[in-house]
């Protein structure tokens, strides 16, 4: 069996940095990388393109809302049809930076709130997802399972990839549960190790303060930005193929 | 006979306009689209789009510095590699949005400082070059004659179009007088329709304050910006018209 | 009598200008001056605050989100703590620069979603209004009638002045009609004359298709980027003077 | 004696940080604190002037080009005018949230290729002191010794401190050698201390491959985005009290 590990790279912005993206990049599958709005810019974005070629890493788009100082966090109040350029202008851009490095574009995923709008709304999801594809009709879709954003690949005959989130807690309906309450943020090795076997043994997570659920994934997500991540990372690659599987980019694992 | 008329387009940004887009894309053969850097924003460039689409103008990809309060006038001190990615970003931006609109992206046109700059250093235009080729070796590239920028475009075998700017001034050695000079930005209409003519006619230039000499261009400039800028453009091209001359994009002029 | 007109100013931003501040600013008595969040930068500021200087006009505070693209219009969820910081900034900047050049700042005018949001919040009018009156308790607070801005200013015993609008339309509670709904900017000259005549002769306006309410203000607001609006405060400005009032800065219309 | 320990503050921006000032903070005695163009944001600023003003320490602004993605390093073509109305809006900015905290500015320091650029133009320098002295006379000027900056504010009749570089190899001319030349950023903690102690001995420095040289200065600055500046910045205060003398913010110092 294949699993994908992936994470958001690329998220500093001129001298700052939020994680050590060379190290992780050789930990990673998959990386989805910033675009310049949220966070990341032209130089970053060709630094982490090579980082990713060279590792066999597959490049993704990670588009966000145009608010550097917000982390791309904020809800926004943009309209259905400035989201659906915003995407196409941040993953043309990686596009074509990548196709100058011999590279190509291999999947989207989106960041923070205008993931969070865009899963909140059937229409626009749609409305995204149809500019994505004809971008180019390869592109796997990440995605939290059973969303808009996952039903509108499906209904665009898109390839799409569900994630499970080691480094977060969920909620009994299977929701993550919000950065500001307590536990919602799991940055201990033990833990992050455990829920990982756990998934890969049993197709399951333990909720938060609740029962057991079933969790239908085949990529793990780490936040590049949780605390350790560099850490948690390799403990998910380890954890993976210590129980028999093997980390391969999204498109392989769907191969 | 086919000439080309062309425009920097959708230089505007959020409640700002510099001039009256609609109008003048009725009027050009080709536009110069503004890619978010120094003008533009993702709503203005897929209006453009749009607009050109409508009325079977060329479109084009109008990369410049990331500087709006300098309106990428200002000279800044931008490494190669990173003009090469500043440029990749702004095409693959506009790409993306192009084709999510089932048009597709003809040619580029650097803006102001950024094109100063790579005419002011052979390795830097052959960098650039040879990245816009790796995303479509079909794009057609606009610049002065006998530039760094049309020596590296016939360098790596892609197309080229030479520019004749009917709003602006030129020195005996052909070269633009600079905009700060008294007579360097042309707005009357009679002066206008008398030098398109007689590059029509003869393929020539009266200089400022000097001898005519020789133009080799297929495609005419109006800046958007200058004062009365559509009522040029609209002379321009009845110019070309009266003169048994067909206005046609880029691409048809060189076919 | 003494009544002040009043205008937002110095709203473009690099080569991008909103009005022709120059001509608008021999018209009004009080500036309303952006401060390079939602539009303005520095060197717009500088010149504004000469014009005012040289014009004898109130040079006024015009805070707004730091929002360029949305021009400040866009409702974003920014903390009572943020926004409190911002108006800071904002203030703080104008104030250095026109202390530079020998003048003074008499007053604040909250810009668009900025003065909405916080008006729709008393704690937040309260504690904005502690801050700015923490740079200058001589401050003017430009404000609708009976809103939280001037319910705040008063609490903090700080002088206020109230604003008719002669541009947009009112509503039989005395809310303007907001700016999607047909009729609710007037750009009818002989309509802003007669709502003038009326608003100084009775103290009302008569509201979109409903009756006549009585109106309390002191200062008569033009916004600038309301289509022909330098004609439009030559009309607020020559029918006072008609109607024997006197137009002056805020701080003559309250001495 | 008393000796100032100064160091740039605040220089995040967003979810990004630089360094941990809040505990550097702790240690030194003056702050210069970014003031949003080059880093820093208004919430930044007045968490650090909270923070400055619970430790005792002096509250600086610390002005910056308005270029985030270059940290304000890069040398840009700014006009004289542009520069002075650039410093009197950072510094204004601070100002007015230092008064809302009930906190002042006690001392201006420019940051990088600002302070760069106003050193290589005393004409520029003194236009800049001007505008800073309208603003506040009081404020004291942080310079490198024999400079234009130094030079202008005692020409301007305003007081100024000069800084001795801990983290920083000076030339045998007392310049400071470039940071990309090895060995240009002293990182190594033995070796800050002997520079510290040598400095507050004999008042000299040991240059770079040279001879010893005289420094005349009343302050040491500690970079905080040098590796390790935290514990350097500790070194630094401890050497200063072991030498027996005392640390204080710079109107102290001068005193």
């Amino acid at each position: 069996m294949k699993i994908d590990v992936n994470s958001d790279m690329g998220e500093g912005f001129g001298v700052y940095q939020l994680c050590d993206d060379d190290a992780l990049m050789r930990v990673v599958s998959s990386a989805n990388i910033a675009c310049g709005f949220h966070a990341g810019d032209p130089d970053i974005m060709t630094r982490m393109v090579r980082l990713a070629k060279a590792n066999g890493v597959g490049i993704g788009a990670h588009p966000g809302f145009p608010d550097r100082q917000g982390f791309g966090r904020k809800a926004l109040p943009f309209s259905a049809q400035q989201i659906r350029q915003q995407v196409l202008y941040q993953l043309g851009a990686l596009s074509a930076i990548a196709k100058a490095e011999g590279a190509v574009v291999a999947h989207v995923s989106f960041h923070a709130a205008m993931g969070n709008q865009i899963n909140a709304d059937e229409s626009l999801a749609l409305l995204v997802m149809r500019a994505i594809k004809s971008v180019d009709p390869q592109l796997i879709i990440f995605s939290q399972p059973d969303t808009p954003i996952e039903l509108a690949a499906k209904a665009c005959g898109m390839q799409s990839i569900t994630l499970f989130l080691a480094d977060r807690a969920y909620d009994p309906r299977g929701q993550l549960v919000a950065r500001g309450i307590a536990g919602a943020v799991i940055t201990d090795e033990a833990a992050v190790r455990a829920r990982v076997r756990q998934f890969l043994l049993s197709g399951t997570v333990a909720t938060l303060d609740g029962p057991v659920i079933p969790v239908r994934a085949r990529s793990i997500l780490i936040h590049s930005d949780t605390p350790g991540s560099l850490g948690l990372a390799r403990i998910v690659r380890s954890e993976i193929e210590a129980n028999g599987a093997a980390v391969a980019p999204a498109a392989e694992v769907l191969a």
